[in-house]
């Protein structure tokens, strides 16, 4: 196994370092210019309103709806409940349904995107539809994905990012994600270790790989005291570097929150044996040998005529 | 028993009404001018910003640390912890002090508000000092007062209006206060009953007097889709309306938030008998024959001269 450069949950004391990975991994050419480049170098996590049309995302939501239909009694590791509830409230590997979302995910909008900030060609190492109910969904505490990702799948670099394309209008009331400006420059190796079978239970509430106060408090005061929350239009698009701190609250309000969530990760960064090997990761998970370079497809493969192949 | 206007937690089913009592009580002059007093009219409740200085902000502080620590381990009706946990989440009755809160309570920057809104002298039906605390302040869900009021304490009409002074400055991601305005118009007469010692448990979790979704959503509706957060900087007072539907996130921040918070009746709304008959009310709410008319003392009476009197 090589060196593990951000060992976490190795130790019952936090500590807060600085990262090894640079944020952007090239300087190629690509569809963002260089005032979106510094800001997601700066903040880790941009926002692109209405990427999608109205039109489009009217396609997502119908296909969202029938595929959380087509899940709703079926019990898989990856189809997640909300806390004692039967409401589903994410479908993973969504990208495999050899269908709209696998079609979705090789978008040239969002993949040449993922491609110019990790200066390679990418794959997707994870994906899910998230749906947030209203009046209950539940909050998600703070958490870098990275830390998860290198802890228990055994992803080494920081050189992944993750695509949310929002399909609800987001709102400040309705448990809009938040993000910690910069936090991403910070790596928190939490204390503690991983309980066996984390993985199912974790994507219900957090637990292990939960950052620690002191830790949260300074990354905050880091960023003047702000929090950020990815609040916008439907068919906006947020991108955020793997190690931004982020959580979400509750939604308190009847308007559901849902989203379509791609992880991109580099071709050069393809996931090895978890570092923590304890966690028998979820079968889909796991088959690595697989993965190809995504070749994008053109950015109108969305409307409704080219959906019928 | 006078009839009951607004009868609620009587059957299975919740049903939505038309309010029965004006909004503002009077024409009288008072410290509010007529935009405000629309504002309040058409909205429930009225942010009026800084109305106390840093200075008596900075006092307030810390006398809630110097109340919050002197009844640390103190176990009795009017100290709230938080679900799970021996953190103190409010204490009541702080308008009795005999110091520092019963001088607030009395201030005349309020207390005119209040008359002004209320039509009439006023008396504090209620108080208490809230804490929130940084990173697992808990949610709080929709409710609104006067429901409670009415059903377990005995309040006949909606001739209330409760003040909260903020003394830490209030984000949208550090759980501020939710609103849904225009709702103080309704009222939502909630399905089931409720249960014995409601009191004690509903100030950690609500459940009886929950309103439906199909009435939140409703009055969400009505509101344009707009639900309103109280944010300001500390100093700011918020005056709502008894009836308006209100609810707050949970704090995931690092940043606590807490606030001085009284609840003033007209002296022509003295309450009588609970509504349910059923719940035995806390000591300090029971004794009724004492209420007397506020008398106003000076606005600068906070200043540190006059607090060693």
């Amino acid at each position: 196994m090589n060196i593990d450069l951000y060992p976490s949950r190795v130790s019952n004391k936090a500590t807060i370092k600085e990262r090894k990975d640079p944020v952007i991994h090239s300087s190629a050419e690509g569809p963002l210019k260089q005032p979106e480049l510094t800001s997601y170098e700066e903040n880790g996590y941009l926002m692109i309103e209405k990427l999608f049309t109205d039109e489009e995302v009217e396609l997502m939501i119908k296909e969202l709806e029938k595929t959380m239909k087509d899940n709703q009694s079926r019990e898989s590791a990856d189809v997640i409940k909300e806390p004692g509830s039967n409401e589903i409230r994410s479908v993973f590997e969504i990208h495999k349904d050899s269908g709209f979302f696998e079609l979705l995910s090789k978008n040239e909008r969002i993949v040449k995107i993922a491609e110019q900030l990790l200066g390679s060609q990418v794959y997707i190492n994870q994906s899910r539809i998230n749906f947030k109910p209203g009046f209950k969904g539940k909050e998600f505490y703070w958490h870098s994905d990275f830390e998860t990702w290198h802890v228990e799948d055994g992803m080494q670099h920081m050189r992944a990012v993750s695509c949310s394309i929002i399909l609800t209008d987001n709102y400040e009331f309705n448990g809009p994600l938040m993000l910690i400006p910069g936090s991403h420059k910070w790596y928190v190796s939490c204390a503690g270790t991983t309980p066996d079978n984390n993985f199912e239970s974790s994507l219900q509430k957090q637990e292990a790989g939960t950052p620690d106060n002191e830790s949260l408090s300074w990354l905050t005061e880091k960023a003047g005291g702000r929090i950020d929350r990815a609040t916008g239009p439907a068919g906006s698009v947020l991108f955020f570097e793997c190690n931004t701190m982020h959580g979400s609250n509750g939604n308190l309000s009847p308007y559901p929150r849902s989203n379509v969530f791609f992880v991109f990760n580099s071709m050069e960064n393809v996931i090895g044996k978890p570092y923590s090997g304890q966690d028998p990761r979820p079968e889909f998970l796991a088959n690595r040998e697989e993965v190809k370079p995504i070749q994008s497809v053109p950015s109108n493969s969305l409307t409704k005529q080219s959906i019928h192949y």
